[in-house]
């Protein structure tokens, strides 16, 4: 698994001229983008954690665009002037810790090459394209192996000619240290060394195949390094045309789900499932569990005092996980139903015949946190279970303050945020939540089919000694299998962990706080058009989650939701009917990957709907 | 969802001369297979069901080859002759349900061009290229939205030219209907009418957007279609080569997983899972699911009779739902525990406080069929639970035998096929098996995340009566909630069900019995190797199952399974340790899609590992 990239960009691009006096070359932009931001967009969605950027020529500009994304490391080369990209790779290298991509910063490429060399099996290798009679090419001498050799700007310099060096390489964390020795043992014969230099002597000079470096050509591949101003035509008219067309034909098309999750997700989310088979019990895949739950755990809270333990299953698995194994024998449950999810609890604790009570409040407006206070304490009740976001209406629960109460008074709390969970930021030891669910297809955006329940780890511990109520959805068990062995208990669902992998890649780079602001953008447009449109919304605007509005169904008797949704449908939109049995309403919910404007499409969709009534 | 496609290969092909004088011109060989063999694959690959081949000149070629891929059908153009390609298509549009991809039978074609139909919004397109200076071109003209107006092999006859007819089209039943009317109204001026002028005709003829025919331009394309000697030549030298180095971009690393499950996977397979975000409770998707469980069940008996419950999970949970939701209160059931399933088993049952006995039985040895007979009536059991296939050591059990027996005493069955599965054939009508349980990612060879449990409907029906003991596993609810409204009550894992939809189809074609013949081959390469290396097997050769063989550990004081693993890892093999506890064992599984020759691979990796002992 490559977690890290590096990308040189010390460079003064010289050839540019007046371009880039004052900017590096890699913010000269192609169709309103920066050609080094699209690597980045194109490395982070093909799995990669963090990228490192060597820097140097006006590094400022690399320092505004870490600011703009999440996940960028960046390392200044001091001395950009007086050493080549080598140079500053070498100073990049501190950061690197296993296999990773090294890219020029100077590239236009489809992105399916970061796709080949991440799937090829050799831990070291160049991607090589077949000839571009650029100008400017770096062309490279393979052994029978096809491994690097020689390489040269200079045919006659080489015995043959196996490709053209693009700029974008695998390498392990091995190879870059001989690297970096190389360079430093050169450096006052060769101070100004590119790092496809230090790459062949690495290569030609160890007899461990895989020590060696592989090239790995694709005879057509679309790409364009921009050293000049003829490069910069070519890209323009002629190579970034034909990238746009070829990653085109891979994109998949757009369906903007309105329901409440599964929610829309991204094509790198849907992609991260397409991978080599591997067995889960391998440690390589037992590491890839523990990110997952480490990284889920630092949403909420410090890894270590909140641990995850994932689940294969839906929502509902996570929350009947908790009430069966989170309430010893001679515990007293109080549950709030306010909505299907609380009456879901309510249905587990009685399937297991726990010993619990229901706090019924209105589905669709704010629950009394007084009232709900005086009761827990007055039933003498041990666990209190409440819904964060009820989906039924888009009731936002007060759980921070239910749960700091509780814990002041030694209740524990067992929170269902399936939907809340990655929209909402919640802070687990600040907000006093013992156990909380929630699942990969909601506002994390990725795919269905894994569970989860984050546990402050000094309750966890306590259900190690609760009665095993049953056997698949058991909590302490996977916890403790999974510490011991780095294995879940029973197979889980490969595909779904590495598209969920993915998803919190996006949404670290994002951050909660950014996806709820843009979720909330979403919310507006919705609100702005009930208003424009004469509708009524069922819960008080200042209780709504904004992340789905329950809307009352218009009086005409000629509303049918059948056809309203039939109409979205059409425009590639999916809504979903309302679930309150006494409220005629439906809902639209403003979760996974959509934006602003396409909530604004869609409220003309239903604008023109309810015109035609 | 595109379920059917249509081959027209009724012509002539007379401009082939003496290549197609007795053969049809999809059976000239590119790289050692009929271009219209290689079609088929690419088609089923992209989840087609089943494909239409319409006949004509030398049609008992087309018979051989639907001999070979099941769920072909052919349909015979007994007039081939005198018509054109619309004439062959539409002797075959009765056999037409729904949307459909229809295609020249002499193309050879990149199989992303399937893929961006499938995913086109519009639900009649056309797929185009730019110009291929092939000499033998149908240019396409369309109006200002790219809805196809007009053809013609004459630009001259054209306003504008859009691009280039491929000759691959998807297009709906409603839009076929329209063409086989044109044509017939048109049987006695245009007898030999090709398919795109009634194409044409009806796109042009149209007002309503829906129901015209969209251009999708690919503007590099990589196809050709051959018509002559020249066309051949083209492609054999210049297309097929690109062809295949566009789709080798898009493979995914193979590596052979000899674990026993999740099993190595198609490409197909992973690729299914990238599709267009859906509502899970989208008719739609239900439909799919409905598709699903119906296929299953066909696997193993009449559907109807038996019902298949999915549920999002392991083989584990679907376990767990037989056990904790088919035997009622005051109900004695007997387990088999001759191996870790048998034993999880019981675990299960302990945890839900059953009436239960365990039969203990050797993990390496033959069950005792009379001895379990006799113990069954002795105690009064009422349910019996048996695992069909001990992975644990590769034991068969002889499930048939006992499960005709408890039918004849009145005591229902409970089989955990989960290994045994779409490997070894199973009818449960004649085997009297009420319940049996099995999961995506084993030998039906789709991905993990899915359970599901095969019901004898009769006995299905009771469990309504039963005992809820817990909710997310409960097969009665699981089952009713589906039958009422095509939706699993909680959400199901949507990517995994799309990519178990390509396994079911896989699986089709194949046939199972097929599937274990395929098993079987690989299997007796490994007793070969063992045998050759003075290797051990630990359980009889013929209580075997052939699907997973547990090998005694080498006796040398060097042997370390994780140097054996981790040599195999670096050839791509997944192995597994053992699992019994009283014989230290490693596993070699040998499901999922693999071939003898892997396996000849692979134990080439174990002799040399054993002979460096």
């Amino acid at each position: 698994m490559i977690r890290q990239a590096v990308i040189m960009a010390g460079g003064l691009g010289s050839r540019l001229k007046g371009r880039t006096v004052s900017m590096p070359k890699g913010f000269l932009e192609i169709d309103g983008m920066p050609i080094v931001e699209r690597s980045v967009q194109k490395l982070f969605a093909a799995g990669v954690e963090e990228i490192i950027i060597g820097t140097g020529h006006c590094s400022e500009w690399y320092e505004r665009l870490a600011e703009k994304y999440h996940c960028i490391t960046l390392v200044r080369n001091d001395r950009y002037a007086d050493t080549g990209s080598m140079g500053t790779l070498a100073c990049c290298a501190p950061k690197v810790y296993g296999d990773f991509l090294l890219l020029e910063s100077d590239l236009i490429y489809d992105d399916i090459g970061l796709a080949v060399l991440l799937n090829d099996h050799a831990r070291n290798v160049i991607l090589a394209s077949g000839a571009t009679k650029s100008g400017d090419e770096v062309y490279l001498e393979t052994d029978a192996d096809k491994f690097l050799r020689k390489h040269s700007k200079n045919k006659a310099e080489l015995g043959s000619v196996y490709g053209e060096l693009v700029g974008i390489t695998k390498l392990t964390k091995e190879t870059l240290d001989a690297m970096v020795d190389f360079c430093t043992a050169h450096l006052s014969d060769q101070p100004k060394m590119e790092y496809e230099t230090a790459m062949a002597a690495v290569s030609s000079s160890t007899a461990s195949a895989s020590d060696k470096i592989a090239v790995n050509k694709i005879e057509r591949y679309v790409w364009r390094e921009i050293d000049d101003e003829s490069h910069l035509e070519m890209a323009v008219n002629t190579v970034f045309p034909l990238i746009k067309e070829n990653e085109a034909l891979r994109s998949v098309r757009r369906e903007v789900l309105l329901n409440p999750g599964p929610a829309t997700t991204t094509d790198s989310v849907k992609y991260a499932q397409v991978c080599a088979d591997i067995c889960p019990r391998e440690l390589e895949f037992g590491n890839v569990m523990e990110w997952i739950a480490t990284e889920l755990s630092a949403f909420v809270g410090t890894p270590g005092d909140i641990e995850t333990v994932l689940f294969g299953g839906s929502g509902t698995a996570a929350d009947e996980v908790m009430i069966s194994s989170c309430v010893p024998d001679g515990a007293k449950l109080l549950i709030v139903d306010n909505g299907a999810y609380g009456a879901r609890f309510a249905k587990i604790a009685s399937v297991y015949k726990l010993d619990f009570d229901v706090y019924k409040s209105s589905g669709f407006m704010p629950l009394d946190v007084k009232a709900v206070e005086t009761r827990l304490l007055e039933g003498k009740y041990t666990h209190f279970a409440v819904v964060y976001h009820e989906t039924t209406t888009g009731l936002l629960n007060p759980v921070p303050d239910l749960a700091r109460f509780c814990r002041k008074h030694g209740i524990v709390t067992i929170v269902d945020a399936v939907s809340a969970f990655a929209a909402i930021p919640i802070d687990m030891e600040k907000d006093c939540i013992d156990f909380m669910a929630s699942t990969s297809n909601k506002n994390i955006q990725g795919m269905a089919g894994i569970a989860f329940v984050f546990c402050r780890k000094a309750e966890l511990e306590k259900t190690k000694a609760y009665p095993m109520r049953n056997y698949y959805l058991n909590l302490w068990d996977q916890y403790a299998n999974f510490k011991k062995t780095k294995q879940t208990r029973f197979t889980p669902p490969v595909q779904a962990m590495y598209s969920l992998r993915q998803a919190i890649i996006e949404t670290k780079i994002e951050t909660i706080a950014g996806r709820y602001a843009r979720y909330s953008a979403c919310w507006d447009e919705i609100v702005k058009a009930v208003k424009r449109l004469g509708l009524e919304m069922l819960v008080p605007e200042t209780a709504q989650s904004k992340l789905i509005t329950a809307i009352i169904d218009p009086t005409s008797p000629k509303y049918k939701f059948d056809d309203l949704h039939d109409l979205a449908r059409e425009h590639s939109f999916t809504i979903y009917p309302g679930k309150l049995s006494d409220a005629n309403t439906f809902r639209i919910a403003n979760i996974g990957d959509i934006r602003p404007a396409e909530m604004t499409a869609f409220t003309k969709v239903l604008e023109s709907y309810v015109k035609g009534l």
